[in-house]
C-alpha cells in the first residue's frame, strides 16, 4: 500500500496569475505528485494550492514551490485581507494514507530543514511536528505578521527553528508543520430556520453553547462565560441558512477525523436534529474526503443494519453516500472527491 | 367553507376508449364536478375514474355515469383479470373536506336508492352506508361475482338494499357507499436492503409481524399464525427495492387519515429505520392529498420545532413538503397534488 500525503500550501499572491500559475507548474513538474486544488482569493490576496502523492515526492515538490514563490512574491510591497508573514505563509503536511502523524511530523521537519539552510528562509515548525508547545500554534507564531517579524524575530523566545533568526526583507518569513486532515462538511436539515440548526450545532460543537439562567449568561470569577462542552470532540459548527437550498444546514468543520469520525459526526447530528424536531435529508462534503473514512463510514452504516460487510469498496462507498445523503444536493463521484481515486485517475 | 366529495367508480370497460369517453364525458358535463382521473387497465378490462365537488353535484354525475356504464356495457360478454359484478362494479363517496362521513353516507345512500328505483339496477350499500356487519365488505358482497349473482341475489340475506332482487343480465348488480379516502404513501429508506425495508414495514403495518421462536413460526390452537401487531392502526406496509431509484421503500396504504395521520406515519417509520440501522431519506405520494392533511402535517412539524404557527398556508404546506421529503423523487406542486386546489385551479 502507497503511503500518501497531502500539502496544502498558502501562498501570498492571489491576484496575478502568472505568479501562481509558475509555482503550481513547479509542483506539477514533480513525478509522484498530483495537483489537486488551486484557489486563488482576490480580495485575500492569497492562493491555497493543494497537492498530494507520495512522501519524498510531496516534500520535493512543496521545497520547489516555496522556492519559485520566494522568487516572485515581494513581501515588502504586498497587501492583503489575511493576516500574512511571508511568501509562502504556511505550509502544512498532512497524513492521507498508509502513513502515521509521526512519519508525516518527520518529513514536515526535513522539508523546514531544507528551506531554512538551502533558501536561507527563517521557518518556524508548528502543530505536530513543534514539540514546544508555547509556540505550535499558527495564529501565536503568525501574530505582528511580516511587518513585526523584523522585531519579533530577534526575541530568543521566537528564533525560528531553522534558517536565520533575521526577517527576509523580500520573502519573510514561514511556518511549516503537519495537521491532521480537515473536512467541511455541512448537514442538510428539513428546515428553513437558522434558530434551530444553531441549537443543533450547539449541541454537538466542541466548544458547546453559553449556560444561560433567565436568560443572562451565567460567568466564572473571571467573567468568562460558562459554557456547556458538545457531545463531538474536534468538531466546530454553526447553523446558517442557504436560500439556494432552500434549507438551514449544520455548517461543520471536523478537525481530527481519526479520532471523530463523519459517520460518527452524522449520527449524533441526526440524534439531535429529532430532539429539535427536525431531521436530517442529506449531507454536503466540500473537497477531497480520504478513502478510509469513507470505508469506515460503509461498513458502520451496514454494520447497523445487520447487513454483510463482505462486499466490495465499491458497496462500501455507496453504503456511506446513501446513508449520508453525500448527493442530495449534487452528484457524488467517488472518482473525483476520494483522494486515493483523484491521485490513481 | 365548500363541503367536498369524491368519487372513484370502477366501471368493468378498460378496453374501449369511446365508451370509457362518453361516461367521461357525462362526469364532465355536470357543473360543481371535476374530473381528476381516468385510469383504463387493459388486462382487468376495468376503468378507475375519479372526480370530486360540492356534494350534490357530485351524486348527479355517478348517477349519469351509472346510466350510461348500464347503457354501453354488456356483462353478459364481458371478460377481465378483477373479479366484478355489474357495469358499475363499484361506486364509494368519500368525504374530503368540511364533510362529516355520516352527510357522506346520506349522499351514498339517496344515490343507491335512485340507481335502484330510477335505473332498475340492484344495489348493494358497503363500508359506512352499510350497518348490517355482515354485507358491509366490498369482496364478501361481490364473492360469487357476476355469473354467480343470479342465484345469490335470490337468498334472502343476500336481498339489494335497493333495486330488484334480480340479476340484470346487461347490467349486472352495483355497489355503492361510503368509504375513508385512500393514500398510497412510499417512504424513502438510507439503504437498498429489502429485508431491512420488510422488518421496519412489520414494525408498523397494523397486521404487524409473524411471531417465531427458534425460527419456527407459532401457531393458536387453530394452527393460525400468531401475530405482534404493529404501532400504526390503517396501515398496511411492505418493504421493496425501487431499481430506478436505487433505494428501499417501506410501501403503505393508509386507510383512515383521521385516526393515523400522514405526519404520524413517517414520524414512526423514521423512529423505525433508526432502529434498524437506518435512515429516511424523503417519502412519495401517489396521487392526491386532500388539503387539511397537508396543513395538519405542517403545524405538527412546526410545533415540534417549537416554530410559529402563525404563517400563511403555503408556509404550513412548505413546512409538511420538507420535512417530509415529498419533494426528494420529484416536484411537488401543491396546486397539482391538494384535491382542493386541483378543484379551483
Amino acid at each position: 500500500m502507497n503511503k500518501v500525503i497531502e500539502c496544502v500550501p498558502n501562498f501570498s499572491e492571489g491576484i496575478d496569475m502568472d505568479i501562481i500559475g509558475q509555482i503550481a507548474d513547479d509542483i506539477k513538474g514533480v513525478d509522484g505528485v498530483k495537483l489537486l486544488n488551486v484557489d486563488p482569493g482576490k480580495a485575500t490576496n492569497r492562493t491555497v494550492i493543494t497537492f498530494a502523492g507520495e512522501p519524498a515526492a510531496v516534500v520535493e515538490a512543496a521545497f520547489r514551490a516555496i522556492k519559485k514563490a520566494g522568487e516572485l512574491i515581494d513581501m515588502s510591497t504586498q497587501k492583503g485581507e489575511h493576516p500574512r508573514m511571508g511568501a509562502t505563509d504556511v505550509c502544512p503536511l498532512i497524513p492521507i494514507a498508509n502513513i502515521s502523524m509521526e512519519e508525516t511530523t518527520a518529513y514536515a521537519t526535513q522539508l523546514a530543514k531544507r528551506v531554512g539552510e538551502e533558501l536561507r528562509i527563517p521557518v518556524y515548525l508548528y502543530e505536530y511536528a513543534q514539540p514546544d508547545k508555547s509556540r505550535n500554534n499558527l495564529s501565536i507564531i503568525r501574530a505582528g505578521e511580516y511587518e513585526g517579524f523584523f522585531e519579533k524575530i530577534k526575541l530568543p523566545q521566537w528564533k525560528p527553528d531553522f534558517g536565520p533568526a533575521e526577517n527576509d526583507v523580500k520573502r519573510g518569513a514561514t511556518v511549516i508543520g503537519a495537521r491532521n486532515f480537515l473536512i467541511a462538511y455541512n448537514i442538510n436539515l428539513a428546515t428553513t430556520s437558522v434558530p434551530v440548526a444553531n441549537a443543533i450545532s450547539a449541541d454537538v460543537r466542541e466548544s458547546g453553547k453559553v449556560m444561560k439562567e433567565n436568560g443572562v449568561v451565567l460567568r466564572d470569577a473571571n467573567g468568562k462565560a460558562k459554557t456547556i462542552p458538545g457531545s463531538l470532540k474536534y468538531v466546530k459548527a454553526i447553523g446558517w441558512y442557504i436560500e439556494e437550498y432552500g434549507a438551514a444546514q449544520v455548517s461543520m468543520n471536523l478537525t481530527n477525523i481519526e479520532a471523530t469520525p463523519i459517520h460518527i459526526v452524522f449520527d449524533e447530528v441526526c440524534k439531535r436534529a429529532e430532539v429539535h424536531g427536525t431531521r436530517v435529508t442529506g449531507s454536503e462534503l466540500i473537497g477531497l474526503i480520504p478513502l478510509k473514512a469513507m470505508l469506515d463510514a460503509g461498513k458502520y452504516f451496514l454494520s447497523k443494519q445487520g447487513l454483510s460487510l463482505d462486499v466490495e469498496e465499491t458497496e462500501l462507498i455507496a453504503a456511506a453516500i446513501r446513508m449520508m445523503g453525500l448527493d442530495e444536493l449534487a452528484p457524488f463521484n467517488p472518482q473525483e472527491r476520494i483522494i486515493e481515486y483523484v491521485l490513481k485517475g
